[in-house]
């Protein structure tokens, strides 16, 4: 197994650097931390994931989550996890003082989870749903939902899940039948069934609180007439009992990856016994779960960055061990009786690193960057500061969940290749992460939808104003890295990429404008590959102008040749990178519609 | 599980009518076949496959081969592969008559190994090793050898591998230390260790013929000194008698796919009595086995091409029976009082699927005539024909390993991803699949190892001639289309892309004659990608020009939509993956260097 499964110097450079911890800061709700007492949390959340979480993650898929009698049951570190990791605020550090949180700011609570993700994909989605769910009650729930359940979840007694999908709705949310009918004791009776429910049961909690969509009876069809519930598999009574709730645990949906992490199939109301309580007002449940759903969607984006970065580091030291091969001598030829050479000095194989590199840390960065822009909306004080950071984390949640998931997965791929046959062997770990962040692309919206989010709903908010505003962010990169001769050529060749960016978005707009709304997303696809390689290549830039600059000013935390490596990465992803950006632009750009379905079926 | 894994129509059609099976059914050694007799074989072939293989392909996962007290133990399903299959001319096939063969084309065979492969891609591979085996003997060894060893391996009895790879060496096949030493008796003392042995042990074979690569006591260093034996695991007395002959399984790799394909670590020579015999001369071994390896990638590709092919289907099948969703009317919105549709409606998993398609049906293209190039360069009686298309086969072949490699999994993965969750469960084929197809990339010389055989071996073959005709072969199939208006375009497209590959090449070629081999071939690996995607829009403009020929001359031997939904496919993959070729021809002409090692490591 591989030593060391994060880079945590470049963690902190671009936490504390690159995305300036300190901005964040100022916010009032933060005045009583600082970078140091932040630091020091930090180092012990990577302590606790060198102990507790990173030994177990090969083993967690060997004794996968199962299901027995009704009952579910999971690895033992899930219980370390909830309950060391209760304690020490890995759920709770967002919430306010008031609910028992440590009003710690996003992008510290992001940096602290990439850690434990990549040290354990498995285990901090256990807490990630936990904290979830009690965010939601204590958004909208009553004071008495909030007493009964939110100091028990933070805790990690007690487990929380959110219960969106059906067997015969997927994805989609309008099709949800889960039925909940009043009754004059103040809760509803709900029935139905949902599936894929993470962390829906086990062994190691007393109660789980799941977090129910469902329709009241006579509600509207579709997503206005959905309703959300606070839905325990055990009633808690006055005396503080616990009393089962007509929840069954169906099954376990056994998976190819994150094995460890369980995936439950739940029954609710099989003996007209469930009884579920209204969160908020009625029909606004789809309107509550979205508004947690940017927290949500940085996770996912954040737990494959994660995976990515921890094979990166497996494949790497891998390289850096194995010998085998020899270099080219001047006449194309090997002399066989030089010796061999460490596999890492193959041009070949620092391409795939390389690649590994750019997509885990540009990916991370992302996610960190979203983290910032989620602190800024709430902490500015100005509203039309509030309303810039609040688009502008709008407009790049549906590329922060899925860049990193998609282009993670590839990066995972050329991890596995670096060890050629043995990267498909289970002695070694590049296999499981390979197959742990498939399920990316999948959660909390696939990336087919995130890319319609993002070219049917982000891009056209308020007439584009939140495309516009991250134009300018782009542009200001751009103008401040021309400065540096060095580096002049990558900024024209991204202010290129934005002109026909622009050009392209017109196009594709022009479909919307003549009400043909299915051509409009038929590419959205592909949309959100070009707009996500061009995000990434500013991501990039912007991580090599604060490098350059401390090279230039001399003011380095950090020693010189980090520095330049980090300028390495982004000439790498603008030479192997950016030019993917010129065959994504002519797809989108042709007129042609191979993909809209018509009375003859071109598929057999 | 889906119902189906193949199109055996297209098969057909591409076997018939695009690759034209008559050409070659006109040589000598084909004379006692016809079409017909053919046809019947290929279907005996599926109607085994059906009832045989694909029944048992999840069980094969589920229950992996493994090794047990020095036996490896697999599923009972590779006894009838070996033996009925053995008993159809599966394994000895394509071996004359006189060796007990069918003397079929490759063409053919490639198309019956096809199908097995697409059924279930555990079980062929026992009898493909054997037959490759049985082929280095016949070619290669004496009498003696082939009368002991060849007629037990083509009707099934004992297995046949190929021993390359050992621990220290990897793909570096001139670190083999494996040792043979001579003996008086007319064989030689072998030791040394063999890892990733396909096939290597089993319970149902009572013997196994290993071809082992050995060096001979003071041969010299380098792959000039490697030679090749017959090692058996039991050495066959003049009476049939089967003795040990010190050949140990030291364990079977545990693998993330193909689980049911054991891959063995083999022990020669640890009690001092493993013999093994000379085939050939000294010192040819490699030769001997380079010789055979075009046969093993044409076998590579074929795999890979038939899990895509496999999953494209069975994802197809879950699209044309999941409800979900509906589609966008002209405003935008959805109505949720109407219906749910099929997914197979939604554009975005038609893209899905399409993609899967031109991956799936492209690649078998592009395998059967590599087969035909085989066969071609075998029966043709001019020498110039021979030769050229030796030299085609040459160029191509390690784009017939790499693209339906490579590409295949990314298209397994669009399959997965049309499934939602359920891709991800082990109750859906898709997760399988896409777990299987991963070894392809690796298998027979990986991707790098590959892209360098195409850009610093092949091109460079007789001074370029090898992409010359390659080169007259694709303006052929330009010049043909030109004539339909309707693809006029496609055709042009591709003559555009053909003229800026020359520029790319002579521009890589210019770090070669400069003596810089290690630039020159730094970036193989997308000069693979660049290459094959524009060989495969040739491959699928043919397939198109056949289809419209047959629309145009009104001689059809499938439907009007059969032959509509091929020209729609290669139009896909023209708007969809021939853009690619831009962003690729940039990476390859960039002169910025990034993956060459020097002093100062960049990565961390």
């Amino acid at each position: 197994m591989a030593n060391e499964y994060i880079d945590f110097e470049t963690l902190k450079y671009l936490l504390y650097d690159v995305h300036q911890l300190e901005e964040v800061l100022e916010g009032d709700r933060f005045a009583d931390h600082d970078v140091a007492s932040l630091d020091m949390f930090l180092e012990a959340v990577k302590e606790f994931s060198d102990r507790e979480l990173f030994p177990y993650i090969k083993e967690m898929d060997e004794q996968p989550a199962y299901h027995k009698d009704g009952n579910v049951f999971v690895h033992k570190q899930v219980d370390v996890m909830m309950k060391k990791g209760g304690e020490m605020g890995l759920i709770s550090g967002t919430f306010d003082y008031d609910a028992g949180g440590l009003q710690l700011p996003m992008l510290v609570y992001t940096a602290s989870a990439f850690i434990q993700d990549a040290a354990n994909n498995h285990l901090p989605g256990y807490a990630g749903l936990t904290l979830g769910s009690a965010e939601l009650i204590v958004h909208f729930g009553n004071a008495a939902l909030n007493d009964t359940y939110v100091p028990k979840m933070l805790s990690g007694e007690w487990g929380g899940t959110m219960c969106l999908t059906e067997p015969q709705a997927g994805s989609s949310l309008s099709d949800v039948v889960t039925k909940a009918v009043p009754t004059n004791e103040g809760y509803y009776k709900i029935s139905g069934q949902k599936i894929f429910i993470s962390g829906g049961d086990h062994q190691y909690a007393d109660n789980f609180v799941h977090l129910v969509l469902a329709r009241i009876e006579g509600a509207p069809a579709g997503t206005k007439g959905i309703s959300l519930f606070v839905v325990p598999k055990k009633r808690p009574d006055s005396d503080g009992n616990l009393n089962p709730n007509d929840v069954t645990t169906v099954a376990d949906f056994q998976k190819m990856g994150q094995r460890g992490y369980c995936t439950t199939h739940l029954g609710f109301g099989d003996a007209d016994d469930c009884r579920g309580w209204l969160v908020g007002e009625p029909h606004q449940g789809l309107k509550y779960m979205f508004l947690m759903m940017n927290g949500a969607r940085i996770a996912v984006g954040r737990g494959a960055a994660a995976i990515a970065t921890a094979a990166y580091h497996a494949s790497l030291q891998y390289a850096k061990e194995r010998p085998q091969g020899r270099k080219l001598a001047s006449d194309g030829k090997k002399n066989p009786e030089q010796g061999q050479t460490l596999i890492i000095n193959h041009p070949d194989v620092r391409r795939m690193l390389l690649h590994q590199k750019v997509v885990a840390e540009g990916s991370l960065s992302l996610v960190l960057l979203a983290s910032k822009y989620y602190d800024l909306k709430e902490t500015m004080k100005d509203e039309s500061e509030k309303n810039k950071y609040a688009l502008l984390l709008e407009l790049i949640i549906p590329m922060v969940k899925t860049y990193p998931s998609e282009m993670g997965a590839q990066a995972v791929s050329n991890g596995l290749q670096v060890l050629g046959g043995y990267g498909f062997c289970t002695d070694f770990i590049l296999q499981q992460y390979y197959r742990d962040i498939r399920i990316f692309p999948i959660y909390e919206g696939t990336t087919g939808i995130q890319s319609q989010d993002l070219l049917g709903r982000k891009l056209l908010l308020e007439n584009g104003k939140a495309l516009e505003l991250l134009t300018n962010e782009i542009l200001q990169t751009i103008e401040e890295v021309s400065k540096y001769d060095q580096l002049k050529k990558y900024a024209v060749k991204l202010g290129e990429k934005l002109k026909i960016a622009q050009k392209v978005i017109q196009s594709l707009l022009h479909y919307a404008k003549k009400g043909d709304f299915e051509r409009f997303l038929s590419d959205a696809t592909p949309f959100m590959e070009y707009l996500s390689t061009i995000t990434m290549a500013w991501i990039w830039l912007d991580i090599a102008a604060h490098s350059k600059n401390a090279l230039v000013t001399g003011q380095k935390n950090h020693s010189e040749d980090f520095y330049e490596n980090k300028i390495h990465a982004m000439k790498f992803f603008f030479k192997y990178e950016v030019p993917k950006t010129s065959g994504l632009s002519e797809i989108l750009m042709d007129e042609e519609t191979l993909t809209i379905a018509d009375e003859k079926e071109v598929l057999n």
